[in-house]
């Protein structure tokens, strides 16, 4: 099975441990190794590295490529950042080139799966009812009220009955205050919006022809030349021209096809906080809930998450529901309930044109 | 008038700004310069250099001498710390060898005063009573009930009334709890022990014959040696014989003479902790209660002190009454209330054997 990573973001969110240079798929905040190497790790059994392409920011390639020495995975960058929509298309391109059979998985590479068996049988049933021709999305089964994430709901009909379930998508949500979330919660038929999907080569181009033809015809001219010594040059003129679209905007909301959702239940994170991350390490917390990292002592602390990656010795005393990430050039201490705020923090320093810390 | 400056503190409690090699009196913690070149610089008007003597540790010779170049302050190391005792002694020997008149001042090398004038006018008072051959303390006036501070009780009658009041001191009373401090206050006759004191070198010496009289044995050794070759290795061998105790309980409790007190209203403090650090620099805080220095960033935080002192971005990030201090080879990161328990990490590293941290 061909499966396109999407690893193009910017992660501002985990500063100052990620920034411009090597944003938060590229490194390893969770234990288990660089986020976009771990997703690549959990899809092995289903897809050989021949069949895993990346799609990720040209200012990025370098530290990538680094990540997998000797691998087959196909590496393709953007020159600039289009969002969703053109990295999807260069991605279906890249696989119907490659020759990929059936339908190929399109999965952001910065995300946290506690049961990888879960994740891939999930994906497989996507995989069989996308081949009939539609998109299917994963829906991440919700056991929390979450503000953060954006919803799908589903249907109530079960149309894969011989499986596990699957049902029609009824709507896309945004993200919800904490009431709609309590009731999406408790209707039971609300799941959370991964932005893992599945579908062949031939719909995601087709839908792309229909709704967003101007990308549609970037694509065509970029067809001819992947892998040639052209290919670099043109998709700088290509991405020149189009426009910056979401695939949920441009593609999903607009789709004729009967969207479908397979209900998956396997840990999932977005790991979208340092908050969100010191949940989901909970068995690495000590008796009264802090993570540490690095050479620090924590004295009557509770809660906190401290992470020392400078090599210097960090002390903590009295702290609760702290953050602290120290880094070589810069360190950030911050109310672990704020730590959604950090970009405050990144657009403050890109207002006072302090680019060496971005 | 002579001072004797005693600035032999080890000073944990600024950890990590402060280390062994360089205490709290030797670092410019208040904004003002170096606390014991501060502490000179206040007493200027009362005392040429050449009638201050700073009684200092040994290992803090070299970077005491670089505080004071080209200047006449004489600076007298001890081998090894004995206490309080021992260094009012030698710094009486050494005013008495310099041929001091009338009374001289002891005073610590680390505290703060806002109000330099009426410092130095109880000061002066000080010393017209204490020539009439007694021991004479400065007692602040307390503004709180802090519990942080010994006590001194006075009398009720004045008796020094041709000048500004000045009582016979009832009681040296030990750090109280909460409620009597409150109690204290409510009085009116209790003030605070600053340990500045004002008396004859030879009450001083007298007095210490009679109740350390193995002390004064090793003053008597060390008298003919001042300023000679011999003296370093006199003070090694004296002051590894002589014991190791306090002159409020070697002496101050002990004597036999009419102890006075100069009641004081000067904005004093014994900077104890970096919480009282923060207050006393209340001025340069921000409008919430935000004091920082250094390249720091504070988003969104209240009532905490932000120290850089290593050249880093420090970015804060929704903190309430937090303390970061940041050196090259350790951060501190602290509920500014729990600022006086910084023991607890020196002591876990003494522990765990890690003397460059300390």
């Amino acid at each position: 099975m061909h499966c396109i990573i999407m690893a193009g973001g910017a992660g501002t969110r985990f500063w100052p441990a990620s920034r411009r240079h090597i944003p938060k798929q590229l490194l390893d905040i969770t234990g288990r190794g660089p986020m976009v190497v771990e997703t690549c790790r959990r899809l092995a059994p289903l897809a050989r590295d021949e069949e895993l392409t990346l799609v990720i920011s040209r200012e990025h390639e370098e530290e990538t490529r680094r990540l997998f020495p000797g691998r087959g995975v196909q590496i393709v960058s953007e020159p600039v950042g289009r969002n969703t929509a053109p990295c999807i298309g260069l991605g279906a391109l890249y696989a119907e080139h490659a020759g990929a059979k059936g339908a190929i998985a399109f999965l952001p590479a910065d995300h946290f799966i506690f049961n990888t068996g879960a994740f891939l049988r999930a994906l497989g049933q996507a995989a069989s009812l996308a081949e009939s021709g539609t998109i299917v999305t994963l829906g991440i089964v919700p056991n929390r009220p979450d503000t953060g994430y954006g919803y799908i709901r589903r249907d109530q009909e079960n149309i894969d009955a011989e499986e596990t379930p699957a049902y029609r998508v009824s709507a896309f949500v945004e993200k919800p205050d904490l009431a709609t979330a309590k009731h999406y919660l408790t209707q039971g038929d609300y799941l959370w919006n991964a932005g893992i999907f599945v579908a062949t080569p031939e719909v995601i181009l087709s839908e792309i022809k229909i709704h967003l033809p101007d990308l549609h015809k970037g694509l065509e001219r970029l067809k001819s030349s992947i892998h040639t010594s052209d290919f670099e040059r043109e998709i700088e003129v290509v991405y020149g021209q189009i426009a910056s679209v979401s695939f949920d905007y441009g593609i999903m909301e607009k789709t004729k096809y009967p969207l479908m959702v397979v209900p998956c239940e396997c840990g999932w994170s977005d790991v979208g906080s340092w908050a969100s991350l010191y949940d989901l390490r909970r068995e690495e917390q000590d008796e009264r809930g802090n993570l540490s990292e690095g050479d620090s002592l924590l004295i009557d602390c509770e809660g906190s998450f401290v992470s020392s990656g400078s090599g210097k010795f960090v002390a903590c005393l009295g702290l609760k529901n702290c953050l602290v990430v120290d880094t070589p050039d810069a360190l950030l201490v911050a109310d672990l309930d704020k730590s959604q705020e950090v970009r405050k923090i990144t657009e403050a320093l890109k207002n006072t044109k302090r680019e060496k810390l971005l």
